[in-house]
């Protein structure tokens, strides 16, 4: 716990942003204080530490005796964070995972089979457009065409990035990971849920599906003096009727969400009525059958508002996220850790994406979640308690032994 | 007729734009074409013709007779043209202004008291950000200091843009006109009405009072995928929900319009529901008091929809055009043109500002519209026919015999 809260305290002077919280960008001097001082306490720990072609930090102990030969269990989270985020998205899941092994390998030697903590760079994808960055290298799903095309705002290449703190770009693939056994990754909530129920534990059912598109509803341009009002095709209305629907779409579909989270008109002037208003939809369920049908039935939503015979409503979809649903086994473990130290749990559905989402590929995964202060994330306002984060330790170093040193 | 739309397409190739349309802002090379063709189409008509300190282009004829000393009745509209504007908005109401004196010189000779058309620069302010600008210098209500201090998206102020076509800001003062007989205003409908009721002449009731406002709502931002549909407090939806309120205010009111013409959420991110959204308001009645009642309907609703308990909605409004009557005799004496000429006329609102809005401030003012195709104006689809413009001339020139010839 005093371990704990010292490394928060240390990190909280690193990658302090002017504007207010912090700013730690993959490849940024930052992130390489960040990797300098984690790598420092990873090897206190007892853990071989070493920095891979993508630039995540990782430290491993070896097993011993009759697990040696087995995959790993991997824990930990991402260490980079947003412009202006706080200091324990991400970086809680490291530095967590390292103190549960740190305890395990103190209190009970060497794990029969090897354990990793892994510290990923770019989950956030603030620097380079590219989220879960670090562990789509380590799954060997990031393109390296896209190093070489994807450039912060200032124009610098993620390869100038990565050669900017000595990795080169064409080894990239050596960033990819092996199997492993089980992937636990520990985090702060980022929403309400947990601190309102006044829950200690969340274990993640799944990470839900996000689906994000971009929609236009057409009308016709016209003067905002001149034209009455049953003259009027004004697709500011139609997407008004539209977006003031999609609350209820999102409560009828159980744990779904729907954000608009930008809109604008075009021609955008105070004095005409606009022909074209575009907005974002993000929509996310845990379960992608549901997913899909709120989908429908939002597209539905907008061609019924529109402009009847006018301009087919656009749609642009982004690329779609499945649902990633945690591994049953890793659930039971993490609820009957909860139960063997008394603490209340609470299966819940991640809304937002995380490095489990690849690191599914690559083996069984689970997630467990910490309340945050009135659920904010991604804002300097960001805090989770020293309490709340040392009852995640117990669980996570409950879960990592019976996992790893249980003989 | 015939020499009517000779001018048109003289001024057909004058100021075109090179994205479609025209652009005749003040004090361009383009508006110098204009003046120096129109002021010579004046000087064959038999008008002396001057600049004034401004801008404006005047024509006089002068009064013979017992009516000489009288105050002049003046006819005309603006030169100047939005961007991507159309060839009829403003310089419909000049040449055919121009076309009824011409032939009422040439078939009556002098008239009884003076009479002037006038070609006002800078209405619409689309090049510097001042509406109206000609005849707020005609009634003397433009302010100097604005010369200054106002400037085009280049960064050249109005009083350089003055200098530039031999103009001197300094003398601003003089281009005040003095009072006046009557003003008579032609122009395009820029909306639907006409054609749709297939009446060849609208005779204004009055110019529309506009209200511009910049709402504000308020709620809380959040993550889009952890933050629980019950647990936000997101402005996109109480935005949308008055939004869609609005054509029914629009519709109880009679006349009045209501336009959201731009609208912007705040941090404007894909994955975040907004702390923030604005949008922009227009809100015009032909009745002041009525318009009066609206904005406070239009506050209301913004109230009902916003967070409860929460930050109060912003309101910014800019500044207020009262609506303005037209002269009640200068109605009839339109309205019996039109039925001496067998027309059927429409008394209407005129939901565009216009220059009469400052010429009401000089003298009794009145207003005659004719169709445009589809209601389109401010662009480069903007059309009325020659037939069309043809009748508005002649119940102008009928009128402009009663006020100024007749004996």
């Amino acid at each position: 716990m005093e371990e704990l809260r010292q490394w928060f305290e240390i990190l909280s002077a690193v990658g302090t942003d002017p504007a207010g919280g912090f700013y730690r960008g993959s490849y940024t001097p930052q992130e390489q204080e960040l990797c300098r001082l984690i790598g420092g306490w990873m090897k206190e720990a007892g853990l071989s530490v070493r920095r891979d072609a993508a630039g995540n930090l990782w430290g491993r102990a070896e097993g011993s005796g009759q697990g040696k030969e087995e995959l790993p269990v991997v824990t930990g989270s991402h260490m980079d964070s947003v412009r202006g985020g706080g200091n324990y998205d991400g970086i809680y899941g490291v530095l967590g995972g390292l103190a549960a092994v740190k305890e395990l390998l103190a209190e009970h030697g060497a794990p029969r089979r090897p354990v990793e903590v892994v510290s990923f760079t770019g989950e956030e994808g603030s620097r380079f457009s590219i989220g879960l960055m670090g562990s789509h290298a380590a799954t060997g799903t990031l393109k390296k065409e896209d190093l070489y095309e994807k450039t912060d705002p200032a124009g610098i290449s993620v390869a100038e990035g990565m050669r900017e703190v000595g990795l080169d770009p064409e080894r990239l693939e050596e960033a990819a990971h092996g199997p492993v056994g089980a992937y636990l990754e520990m985090h702060i909530e980022q929403g309400p849920v947990l601190e309102q129920k006044k829950i200690p534990i969340g274990i993640v059912d799944s990470i839900v599906g996000t689906q994000q598109f971009r929609v236009t509803m057409y009308g016709e341009a016209g003067h905002a003096g001149t034209v009455p009002m049953n003259a009027r095709r004004d697709p500011m209305v139609y997407a008004a009727r539209a977006i003031a629907r999609f609350p209820a779409v999102a409560a009828n579909s159980g744990d779904g969400v729907i954000t608009v989270g930008r809109i604008w008109a075009r021609p955008d002037a105070e004095n005409v009525i606009p022909g074209e208003v575009s907005f974002t939809v993000d929509l996310r369920h845990p379960c992608e059958e549901i997913k899909q049908e709120m989908i429908r039935t939002v597209r539905a939503i907008c061609e019924e508002e529109a402009a009847p015979g006018g301009r087919p409503v656009g749609w642009t979809a982004f690329p779609d996220n499945p649902a990633t649903a945690m591994d049953p086994e890793l659930k039971k473990r993490l609820s009957d850790a909860c139960g063997a130290l008394g603490l209340p749990c609470l299966a819940m559905p991640s809304g937002a994406g995380h490095d489990a989402m690849n690191m599914a590929f690559l083996g069984p995964v689970g997630m467990l979640f910490i309340p945050c202060r009135g659920g904010r994330s991604h804002c300097p306002q960001e805090y989770a308690s020293f309490e709340d984060m040392r009852r995640g330790v117990d669980v996570l170093k409950e879960t990592l032994y019976h996992l790893a040193w249980e003989p």
